[in-house]
């Protein structure tokens, strides 16, 4: 019973400080998406071709976030676009405190704000941290069944973004099994099929992004 | 403070539970592995290859761990083999008491026991579940770069199994930045090279696992 308060009460801690960064979001303007997805699903490579489409039309900033490494971080601020690196040091998702440290020292820009949580399909998607969507980044090679054995990124995600999909003529992906599995938790949810690699795609789910924007 | 002394009650609990459930896999005559690796990473489909390789060759049990459904289990029942779904119910990760309580349903047989974690690269490499060998499974569209960022399952496997190599030459996958990556964390680690679909690689896996049974 006491893990149990415990953890409830680690989850209304975490929400109210979500409720305080989402203040600081608005009053900056800035529109923050929050992108999750298994390691290797391609959510880096997914913000790096957005930038491409968009940073001429809207301010564009990223925070990145891995239990070690600043790999990421590095490849997109070589793109000359703001981009922070959270470091979790061993925790498996990112929190709302560690993204109001994370803002202290930076300055939020009216426009998309990204935010990569750390890779994994399950544990980002309990934790709140002030973000106006949240996208679940799915690859191709994963396979068609994930919504069935991981529903609740699926069930509070806004759009969902299938990527690589230049490999789904190598691969048995029964595409009509995932849509009723995203459907059946999450009816309104936006479905976008890509290739980073091909660009695929990428302009539809690039203009859904602009829609977003505050201003 | 205070969580931080939770947690560490909770792991130390859980190493207790782990240390029980050693006992019983060893007077059983059992080797367990906990297969772990992200979603869609190819844990069940190796098992699956596995199976079909050995299961005349010794005995073979099955745990399956998923948040939600059944869906390997089945899979894996159909081949005629012993298996148990747990399903965690939103944890992220299997630990030692659902392994305890799952064991005592279950007839433990001499030879291998393969434990199916939840798809999730990070958290169930910090349980102990009272298994004998960890292995980490990466897939090759999850990239090269996986055990830099995901440091802790690397370090703590006897192998690692890198599925799904008739994707390569689809895919940028550095072998070197690969391997560079888990020999500097883990120097005696096993690697295997894999494609469940085509049976490449399948046999050394096999016969590597049939040196680890106890009898």
């Amino acid at each position: 019973m006491m893990e149990i308060k415990l953890v409830k009460n680690i989850l209304d801690a975490n929400d109210r400080l979500a409720e305080d960064n989402k203040k600081a979001f608005e009053a900056a303007g800035t529109t923050v998406i929050n992108m999750i997805g298994s390691p290797g699903s391609g959510k880096t490579s997914l913000i790096l071709r957005t930038i491409e489409k968009l940073k001429d039309k809207c301010g564009i900033q990223v925070i990145e976030g891995d239990i070690a490494s600043s790999i990421d971080a590095q490849t997109i601020a070589g793109k000359g676009i703001d981009a922070l690196q959270i470091n979790t040091e061993g925790e498996c998702h990112l929190d709302a405190n560690m993204i109001r440290q994370a803002v202290r020292s930076f300055e939020l820009k009216p426009g998309l704000l990204f935010i990569e949580n750390v890779g994994n399909l399950v544990c980002p998607a309990e934790f709140e941290i002030g973000e106006d969507f949240k996208v679940t980044v799915l690859s191709v090679p994963e396979g068609h069944d994930k919504p069935y054995k991981y529903p609740l990124v699926f069930s509070k995600s806004t759009a969902v973004v299938l990527t690589k999909c230049d490999l789904m003529p190598y691969i048995d992906f029964e595409m009509d099994t995932f849509i009723s599995g995203i459907r059946s938790l999450n009816p309104n949810c936006r479905l976008f099929v890509v290739s980073s690699k091909t660009g695929e795609g990428i302009d539809e789910w690039a203009s859904w992004l602009e829609g977003l924007r505050r201003r």
